[in-house]
């Protein structure tokens, strides 16, 4: 019998209407003969009033009591569903992170899971039950209830369906899958139908909100196959999300991703010696703030200037230590920019297709947008261009490289 | 350093700002020198919040997932007042029924603690640390989560400080202590400085809701001394509830207790031999109702009427038991009456004075109130009346027997 993983977002079990609606869902499922378990999230904002709550009696509200405290959402849209499936005639047993010993480390807030013990939930699935886990919860040594961070109800999934070798997790949401871009910014962005894990990654590490990004690495890491879809309609096969096969490098280019909040810091002037990067960004990573790219271009009077982007919200800190820096180490002086944006094509058929950075950048320039830094990987290309560009950078870019439906299928 | 258990019900963590008052509260006995274990319920109205969700998704909410669901109201207000706690300086822990291991059995919604472990608390304790425990739960052999009746946080309260060997168990609520009689019938009422377990047993017992009833018993078996107390306002030295000393023989009556919820259900022409009221009361627990005064007179024909009370929500399903059972054994008929009181006093001052019911039974004459029924213990009288009658009965009684503090102290 084949064993299943779904998860149900916050807006998918935001209301008693919709927790009806998801028990419907897992009934027939159920119905089809499949073994079931079922991770839920929070109902949707019942996460926000609670931390609101804590926020409201501390300024900095103590970790691990936070925990303890919002753990609780996910507990209650548990024990909701497994009611209803009761209600339907379907025996359902709830386990939170305690009964499952979904250990974690100790990092209330962003834990990340060690292991996880499946016994209990084989035993309630050979009974003959629907299991309905807690999702984002996990415990410590001690026993104290930890969280795995804001979205990591797919974390939870994800993390059950590789430990019980389920045949696919199915992540269901309020989108009925992956686009290609935003819809909001291209309104020709379409559902992809397959995606490979390493173009899923680049597009959650670059700002598409469909799956968090841990969940996706660990998915790939033990081979879990996902599927994203819709709970709230049906009628869409979702994207499926796995390995990379033959067919996925027909594809040039799978996704358009733009990121706003970026902002850009030079330190120009600077002896070009072995260690000054690590000098640098030091101090940088200490302070908890994620430098996402670097250029450094050497001059010919042996003096290089040195460019990164960080985001948005971290600028005036990374600033303050820059300038520090700076002094130190006798650098000609910072400059910054806080108002340029990211954009990225990704693909898995770049591996195999040369010339699609060529063709990225004339597009760009077709548009009149000016590039100001440029950064690759294997499937990746990203430009930073001025924030004013940033929507139509994307939408000249899919339209050229996605415009129409398997246009770059060969 | 002594060890206090401190228990606070709905209303006194009812709000963000009654949990701030709590919090300085504790705070206060713990800058004291105290050792503080703090025993939280859910703010109030959020367990019937919770309910209510389950009951629009289950004609018949599952216990097991219900207890699931309603435990969250405790452990919301545990971890809040943890936070607040900290904010104010304080090393708090707060702990769940399954870290402190609050073993019970497995009657889901009505569980009782068969034990607990306290070597977490006493660790926490040693560390400097206040530690809150969420009221209410508990867990089953398997780990799943019970809960222990409505106002059963008093009794976690009750258990912890026994098998912690506290030195005493505050249980902080919306009034100031025990009083002789309520005060929205009895404008005379008063609270009492003292009252033993026995007398506070047959209060909680018969309608007065300032304890609940199984934490009395509770509190009688290991003998940790209780006081009731205001969390709202200080100035009250409260009710204390302890072992029965010479001085409360004095007081020939403690409370009088009203019970405006009852109905009679009367077999008549019951032949009179044995096994009968086995015959008629087996039936009638079998269904769950409580019976509580039963009367039986024997007339010279050798039939005997059997008179008895049930609460006036349970009269409808007895009355068809009884009805069925009447046939069975011959009786002569059957006859209700659904709007009696039942008023009683309350005094350990009984088991050594003579004639208080003969007093009582002339205080109710003498405002020309019928006395349906009577039935006594060691330290109390119960009569039943008609309903339109209960509170001036109750009125009178309190007037005569307690009116004026210390009216009856020798």
């Amino acid at each position: 019998m084949a064993l299943i993983v779904q998860k149900y977002g916050g807006t998918s079990v935001g209301s008693l209407d919709r927790i009806k609606a998801v028990a419907e869902k897992v009934a027939q499922a159920c119905g089809s003969g499949q073994q079931l378990v079922v991770v839920v999230s929070a109902m949707a904002g019942e996460t926000n009033r609670l931390f609101k709550l804590a926020e409201q009696l501390s300024e900095a509200p103590y970790p691990r009591e936070t925990d303890v405290l919002v753990a609780t959402g996910e507990q209650v849209s548990a024990a909701l569903l497994a009611i209803r499936l009761h209600a339907l005639g379907y025996p359902t047993v709830s386990f939170l992170a305690h009964q499952l010993k979904i250990l974690t480390d100790a990092r209330h807030g962003q834990a990340r899971i060690k292991s996880v013990e499946c016994p209990r939930i084989l035993q309630a699935l050979a009974e003959g039950n629907i299991v309905v886990v807690a999702g984002y919860q996990g415990i410590n040594d001690n026993g104290d209830i930890t969280t795995l961070g804001r979205g990591a109800s797919d974390l939870t999934a994800v993390a059950l369906a590789a430990v019980l070798k389920a045949s696919v997790c199915e992540i269901y949401t309020d989108v009925d899958g992956v686009y290609t871009a935003d819809p909001n910014i291209c309104p020709k962005a379409r559902r992809l139908d397959r995606v490979s894990y390493d173009e899923m990654l680049e597009m959650a590490g670059l700002g598409a909100k469909v799956l968090q990004l841990r969940s996706v690495e660990l998915a790939r890491r033990y081979r879990v196959p996902l599927v994203v879809r819709s709970s709230f309609y049906n009628g869409s096969e979702g994207t499926w999300v796995g390995e990379e096969d033959r067919t996925m490098e027909d594809v040039l280019v799978s996704g358009v991703t733009l990121d706003n909040n970026q902002s850009k810091i030079t330190i120009s002037g600077i002896e070009d010696r072995p260690g000054l990067a690590a000098r640098i960004f030091g101090p940088i990573a200490g302070a908890g703030i994620v430098v996402d790219m670097i250029i450094q271009n050497a001059s010919a009077d042996g003096r290089a200037d040195m460019t990164f982007t960080v985001a948005r919200n971290d600028l005036r800190r990374a600033l303050e230590l820059i300038k520090t820096i700076a002094d130190e180490i006798g650098a000609g002086g910072t400059r910054f920019e806080d108002q340029v944006a990211k954009v990225s094509i990704i693909g898995v058929g770049m591996r195999t297709h040369a010339g699609v950075a060529a063709r990225m950048f004339q597009i760009l320039a077709a548009e009149g947008i000016n590039i100001e830094m440029i950064a690759t990987s294997e499937i990746k290309i990203s430009v930073v261009v001025n924030t004013k560009y940033g929507e139509l950078a994307m939408r000249a870019l899919h339209d050229a490289f996605l415009g129409q439906a398997g246009a770059e299928a060969v």
